[in-house]
């Protein structure tokens, strides 16, 4: 295929492509790819294959991070596969151009939390809880106890401060008025048709259309070839030189 | 078998077969399938054996495009085997003809979205949840909370915009006004028999028939030889030669 | 043992058997060792041995058709082994002879669908579900609603649509009159002996007599020598040569 | 082992045997091993080694057929383990002399179908099933409905043509008049030495007692050698040399 | 070990050791080994170590007519472990003599069939058994209706005529008239100590008396070198050399 | 370790461990190891390491055997673990000297046997069990019927037979009047500080202080080497060399 | 990737990385890493990666008081990714900086011990449990009787001597009064924006950030080069050269 | 790391550390890392890493002698993990110096046994349960009957004997009044800290200070090297010198 050969020699330039696949739980993995294909001179743009429901707010930050330094560096394009919403919009957001199919679920824009309360269930199978602690809030969110007012109100002040942060992001990403991104951030979900025309997408497309749009960004002429990050393998020569 | 010989040397013209099985999930390895085909001068013209109930839209959809592609450069005949609804008609639409068996089940044209709500369940079990959220939409679909009348004409937008874009996929690739697809497209399934009857299917056969038919379509003399996409196997060269 | 030494060095004339054990899921296996066979210049007859309960019904009419093909080129001799019901029946019918043990379970020709409904275990458990869809029938046979009158008449004369395939692929195959058929096709079994009597079967006899038999037809002297289709094997050749 | 070192060099003449262990449920080994000693000359006679309580209609009555061309050819000598009922006796009767031991289980002469019905079930449980079907008896045997007096009627009709069988058989093996069998034949079990008595068995003795009888009918000097059928293996050979 | 070393040249006389551990299932490994040490020179004596609680009577007969062939050619001797019971002591019966340790459980002559029924069950679930059959008896001992009295005198008569074949074989091998034998044969068990003064055994010790004893039967002087069968091994000339 | 040297060269006087740990079900291992280390003469002492809550009365007697023979051998010293009771102390009793850590779980001597019935759990699960048998103490110990007072009469009987073995063998071992003995032997549990004031230990020390004092017994001067039985391993020379 | 080369040679200044994953349980493999680095001329300064919501007190102390030691020795600069909470913080507290995603989950200052009592459980199921113990705490915490308000209160003690030790730690290593301390350590949670807020974050940003940081702080010039702790590996050497 | 290079050449003076990690179970494997530290002439102080909860009396007692034993050859230094609690305290005590990290869990000085009595569950699933013994205590603990009085004297006595032994060890190990001792000894826990002040601790810090302690008592300069026992690993010698 084009991309083994072009994985290989990488004589020409390339379009690389980096894929968000699943939920995100973990940010090393993309950031380290983002950073080699920044520094590798082969590849002249950079699609971002985004098909994930979100995920954790920290690894999310870190990758939109990484993404907002990379667009300094080369053109970035996401593609939005079946789903890309949430964390997997929030690193979406600061790329030179965002794809997605017309039936693409994306949106979702806010942040959550649940806690189940085991209360009456453990009253029921006969289990009760002695807890010994150092502080009213050291166990909040505890499943065994009912959530206090009080902590409800303190809960409620931390997703709204990192609701904060996620709307933020999508305005200077976006270029949108943060007040019409709010609007759009009630953690409704859309197609990627409606998307775009709420401006959080950009044009309608797949994979294939993607990299083309990034090809020429890159001024790459013809089908752009595609380069993907190696896969980590057993490293022999690291068997025997290891310990510094 | 005279499968296994011509994709060994590929010597003489040749109908490609390229198979769609199972459920959706993914597009990626299907339209690579695809482009190489495409870029294949020994491949003469391609079966698309479909033998899925549908999936995913946004794979079905990468899927559709490149069908659509790749019937600018050669003849794309369509094989139903069991089953070929809901995204497995999507993806069999733009073809220029399609064959099913007489009993095959086909049709399915629609879409849907299936929520389970617990709370009753959790009720007996003895489970309560606390959800701190930053909008009123961000656990739609929730199983733990009913689910509201304007979530509900959201959702269903939502299904009646992908629901236009699947009518308008199988009036473009069957060349049959949008309103004569509407009426076929309220989700129940046909029989071959019937499905050609309604215009969504062309001739009757299995896909030995389809491989004669694109044979023919492709100028191809006597029974064509037939070539599969290679299966992925472990590359030595790969190993070797890794990091760019 | 004959098999064995027969299938390596293949100079003399041979009867190719065929297996078509347990439920019929997929055709391609079947179609490719028929085709296989019917090219293979030292099989001089076929002897289809179906022990199986049926299946799927495209499956089944992709075989048929293929055995339909096939009797032009060579006698195809079924043989009859624990069951050959249903679908089992219709991949036989088109055969030059039908052998079946006096206590074979044969016949059970008709068509079938169940659809289970769970709406009484959902609301006992607790769960209640809510469908957004683009149409009435798109959730057709939905376990988690009633099924209405009018979606049992659809299915019902998707039913009537195979069933009629049924018949007339049996009524050509045994040169039976349709309406002559249709009274054994209530779905009914019967032994071996009562299928003959019915002309569903010709002889009594199991694998042996069948093998004979189609030796017979094929002009081979004494007890012929037996072919099977080789097993596929990790083919070493195809590890170099691999991609076009 | 004296039976290892016979198998090996297969100088002298010997008693084959052939073990039939377990529930009969496919004939296809058992029929290859007695076509094979059938033509191996250095076996003289053959001893089956039955312990089963026996298994469907089907491969029984292909194992009794060719048990009775066998003893066209060599002398068949049975020796019943713990059990050989039913479909165990079936295979047996042909045999030129029939061995069990005094505690042998044996007889269960007959044939018998269980259906289980689990609409009352599936009540209590919350589901219920609806059938689309093409004709009345398509689902006979239903375990989601009650059999109908008609359906009882015909499963008797075909159970009783196979007990017809199987007392023909068991009445033309041991030279005794039908009347006499149908009285055994209800079903009823024995001892080997009750069995003995209505000359359902000829000796009391285990398989050695067997093999040595075997000998003598072939005229077999002293303690006979004894060859059992080769163990299938891994074939070099087969591996390279693969496709005709 | 002792073992080891004579195991593998045998110069010597020896003392060959036959182990019956746990359910006598299957009789043939152990009727091989009788055998193969009834042949072997260098054995001048079998001490059979039994630790069954019995098992089938089939297997157990054949063991037992084994042994009685073997006592005729050289002196055998058991060692009772744990348990040697009910078949375990059928066995036994014929050896030369007899040693268990003083708390070994042994007796429990006699023989048994439980049949359980499912009846109460199946209502309770909702299951219910529809059979067709050839005989009223055909399916004797049915888990699914009640045994009718008829059926319960024709399987006491078969338990009746194993039980005389068992007291028949204890009475033969330890010489004790028939009455004394049906005296001790109600099922009840007896410590080693209490099976001396029945004359059911005849010393008190454990495997290595039992050893000394065979020892100086076969006129071996000092302690006897001892003899186990080989393990089953894989057998490289086997794989070489292999069909007939 | 100092095991590991002595286990390989074996030039010195060594005293040789034996452990039994976990519950004694089968007396064949530490027997063999009882009967090598007894042959060996570079082991001039043994120490016989218990840690086992017992097991069943067949191996340990015979275990018991064997020590008894050892100790006219050799000197034989037991060090006990966390627990040596029941037929842990049964094999302890006879040597030459035993030590006990002061918080050793031991004692228990006695013997018990534990029957569960099920009838009524039978009843509510709505099974129910025929059972036809030679006699009326066939299935004594039944868990489908009631333990009737004659087989309760039966079975302590049974239980009193080999508790009169155990408590002899304690009071030949430890040189206590049997009537002492059975003052202790009514179940209960010491620990090993308590043991040595009834007499049923001699020494409060871990294992160490066994191997030291059996050195001292043998002779050794200083620390004695310690020899643990050969772990057996793949023989190759088994493997070339096998059938006698 | 930068790791692996800086990894293998270790020729110039590099930031070292080491990484505290999940929960805490183990100290052991962390405060090695630490050891190294700080003896590794190489590494001119560490980046603590946390994201752990905390552990065990040991080994959390454990961590801590290497931290501090090294501190001493090398910059030491702190990144926290989802989560730092609890013993998370407690590690981090003394680093020369700590960056934060603005959204990464930290505080949750606190100790805490849960206890769950099965009584009730018991009592429904049917257990019941005796103790015989030497002291009346020795089952303090147990499952299975109430808690007494003396022991509630012992724990209390034991719990607030924790807590005083935590607050001592972060107040030392945050440069903060103890009083200022207390006031957030009643278990609360903050995301990194608000934690900065407190004075307990001091930057904002991921781990490229905190490595950048600590690139500066140890006058690196540009992207500094990254060092990992080596992976465990086989040591081929250590198999050969192995005891003392 | 120091540990890897210490253990390979072992040139110079090392403090030895030996794990006691988890429940303590078999004291075979500490026992033999003592005694070879002890005749370990490069090993000048060794430190035992204790973090467990404790275990069984046993082997706690067999580590305390041997800790006794070694610290008349060598320093011995106590470093407590996350928990050193009850026998983990125990085999603690006689070390020359404790160091327990602030916050670890340690105390629960005291023995106790649990039975659990399941009467009450085996009459509600309808199990009853015959038991046949020798002697009333034999069945001592038993879950299937009440504990009597005179049995729960027994016991106490016997946990009240071994809470003796455990004060002893602990009065001698930490040179306090036994008085003393019996008034911590009622079973509750303590922080490292809280135990420092009773005096069961002699200083806070962790395994790092632990050693650096020992070599100071070893007369080591500076940062001691450290050796941990070598791992257990295939041994090629013993592979092929086996047998004695």
């Amino acid at each position: 295929s084009s991309r083994g050969s072009g994985q290989k020699f990488a004589l020409s330039d390339k379009v690389g492509v980096i894929e968000v696949l699943g939920t995100i739980t973990d940010s090393k993995a993309i950031v380290d790819q983002l950073i080699d294909f920044g520094q590798n001179h082969a590849v002249k743009a950079i699609v971002l294959r985004v098909d994930s429901p979100g995920g954790g707010v920290g690894p999310s930050q870190e990758i939109y991070d990484e993404v907002v330094r990379l667009t300094a560096l080369k053109p970035v394009v996401v593609s939005m596969g079946s789903v890309a919403a949430s964390g997997g919009y929030y690193i979406s957001a600061p790329a030179n151009r965002i794809f997605a199919n017309s039936g693409t679920i994306t949106g979702s824009i806010g942040v959550i939390m649940e806690f189940t309360n085991v209360i009456a269930l453990m009253d029921k199978v006969g289990l009760k809880t002695n807890v010994i602690k150092s502080g009213d809030h050291k166990d909040i969110g505890s499943s065994v106890r009912a959530m206090t007012d009080q902590e409800k109100a303190l809960l409620q002040s931390l997703i709204d401060d990192v609701h904060d942060q996620f709307v933020t992001a999508v305005s200077e990403g976006r270029h949108l008025e943060k007040d019409q991104v709010f609007k759009l951030a009630d953690g409704r979900i859309f197609t990627g048709r409606q998307a775009q025309q709420q401006g959080l997408v950009d044009d309608l497309g797949g994979l294939q259309a993607a990299i083309h749009y990034a090809g020429e960004l890159a001024g790459i002429e013809g089908t752009p070839d595609v380069l993907y990050p190696a896969e980590p393998k057993p490293d022999l020569i690291d068997y025997f030189i290891s310990r510094t």
